[in-house]
């Protein structure tokens, strides 16, 4: 049986990976009147007079809400709310697994940008953080971004799991080459979720973020290639990324953006690449071919050509790019430290974090291996300490 | 300490009474690749391909959204969605202990009848049923009206919870007593959620539950006394009720519409009545006085002026009517048959398997113990073949 057959048969057997226990053992009457009626009354009025004990009676501290309405689910598009399920399932066991949190799916029908953000104001007051996840682009920048402000971490994955492990991955590549990222070029291919995070965190100032670092030049390029200002009808997030991208506005394709680059990050097609495309970029560059199942370029091809470091988003490779190295951490921190959103600041700290997780980085382990349990407590340090 | 400083204390130990578990370890690079991606795209795919799917692949078979805005929490009115929350996971706990069901408490920031009834459609898709909790009246009748045709069970426990046990209190104090439920007289005090689900189940006749059984005359008394014909500026709920209530068109008090009566019903007072009102009802009447934490009349009281049988909310009395014997088992019976909603049939199957759980009632036990394990199970398969 290949990998399909064997989780379908899992998912038959489980219906339903996580579940829904009880902490204490309702035995007695005295069970039932400290833990519902009439006992319960007792946090309850404590939490109507002084709201912040929500956090020492309830869930709400170590909960988050896996929300997604399922318009961008893994590679298989929009699938819609019930077909993403097994997706947020997955999500919360890693959340369980590698943080001790409590995630829980919320898959809405709707796919609406104002009555998702209007929901998730709504249902937030059980939960201490929100995962967006799955969310199709550009509408995830907006949902994002209006939920900034609901007094709990909302923290889109899809964008900002692989760019702090991609972050990682560069600070590790700096370190092991002694490059600077100030000198790095860097081209991306993919305009969406995960692309426009990567270059919002090394190409936009924000000033609050002292630890950021900024490359040197960003490259951005989309289906139509390199996005530049004399392209006419660009959106508003494309606008946005002129601003600190492509600075000699360069115009073509992904191919000739490459020419003399330090760094490739592929977040979008695959079998974009071949090995003279590495060949005509910097020497020893680091490619980053994240593209899902099949990369842009397979690492014994970019070696072909020159690659020094190759990472993928697949297991089966050195070097995985998977978010469970930042997400579980991400959120623990932000959760121990009661923060009310995930600055830049605090994703560059679980960057660090992930990337000094790695002692001597050499080019097979440039990041951490996914399954290593000490990341996401390290990660959830840093992010607190960032917090403060 | 007391009752309510030990559940203060309880509640900031254990900080969240319920817990999102993984029912699968992930240990290995394999168990990520089934239970997440890529293995995951598998069930993901199917469901797409055939929604039903979701019931084979995923928790939405066994999970019930325990959902409430905070407007009429416990005794304790509207205190808000945040100090809820110890109720909603009380009730989780609930479901899992009687009923092996995943509850998760959903909390609305919202008290806007439309946007409630929004959400919870939107939220439905991870969720085999929807329990709407300490919703306040009117509103709580509109809401599930309104989310009947989800295609999911949705089901109001603070008016059918208490209805149905309080049903099965009737169908066990006829047994006991030779008496017909089509020859009893019944005074309902209070006009809220519970009071108006009693009147329906009682008077309203429903031609698809062919299990109703109406009662001879019920008269429904709220804070100005017996709901009549004659008053000014009734609301709707109270214009319907006075279509199968009052058919005698009485007026008065709540202590002149119990002279003769058979049946007390109070769901709203604490001491309202004396031993002089149980005088004046019919020779040896049921008496259920659920106020809470304290009742209409107390036990001894009413047992003085006459009362045959009396039940209360309490624990610490005999014959609690406690809705914990009707939930767990009617969403189990429900979520088995793939119900779409709960009929009145199925109501009265569930009040029919709790009655029928006594063998011989007596004065002391006419209904089951809160705590007997055997009843969500008795529950669950008459309201599945009352579903069929």
């Amino acid at each position: 049986m290949d990998i399909f057959e064997r989780s379908i048969r899992l998912h038959q057997e489980l219906q339903g990976k996580i579940t829904v226990e009880n902490k204490l053992d309702i035995q007695s009457k005295d069970d039932l009147s400290l833990a519902y009626s009439p006992g319960v009354a007792a946090p309850c009025e404590e939490i109507h007079n002084d709201p912040s004990k929500v956090y020492d009676y309830t869930i709400k501290g170590n909960t988050v809400a896996i929300v997604s309405d399922g318009s961008a689910v893994l590679g298989l598009g929009n699938i819609g709310a019930h077909a993403a399920i097994p997706v947020m399932e997955g999500k919360a066991m890693l959340f369980k697994r590698f943080a001790g949190i409590n995630g829980f799916p919320i898959c809405l029908t709707t796919q609406k940008t104002d009555e998702i953000i209007s929901i998730v104001k709504n249902i937030a007051p059980v939960f201490g953080g929100i995962n967006l996840e799955d969310i199709s682009s550009p509408r995830c920048f907006e949902v994002e971004e209006k939920l900034q402000d609901i007094g709990i971490p909302v923290f889109h994955d899809d964008q900002h799991g692989t760019a702090i492990v991609v972050l990682a991955a560069l600070m590790n590549f700096c370190r092991l080459t002694g490059r600077k990222m100030e000198d790095l070029k860097i081209v991306i291919n993919g305009a969406g979720a995960a692309g426009i995070a990567i270059a919002r965190y090394l190409g936009k100032k924000d000033r609050n973020a002292r630890n950021q670092q900024i490359a040197k030049e960003i490259i951005m390029c989309d289906t139509m290639g390199i996005i530049h200002k004399n392209r006419l009808g660009v959106n508003d997030i494309k606008e946005e990324l002129l601003l600190y991208t492509n600075p000699r506005n360069l115009m073509g394709s992904v191919e000739e953006a490459l020419v003399g680059a330090d760094v490739f990050v592929g977040v979008s097609k695959a079998n974009l690449l071949n090995r003279s495309h590495i060949q005509a970029m910097a020497k020893d560059p680091l490619i980053l071919a994240l593209a899902n199942p099949i990369p842009e370029i397979l690492p014994d091809e970019a070696m072909a050509g020159g690659a020094f470091i190759v990472c993928t988003g697949r297991s089966d490779f050195p070097n995985q790019v998977n978010n469970v190295l930042a997400f579980p951490g991400i959120f623990l921190g932000a959760l121990h430290a009661r923060a009310k959103r995930i600055t830049l600041a605090m994703k560059f700290a679980a960057a660090q974090a992930i990337a000094s997780a790695v002692e001597h980085p050499t080019r097979d382990q440039i990041i951490p291996p996914p399954l290593d349990e000490t990341i996401a407590h390290r990660v959830a340090k840093a992010v607190a300490d960032a917090a403060h």
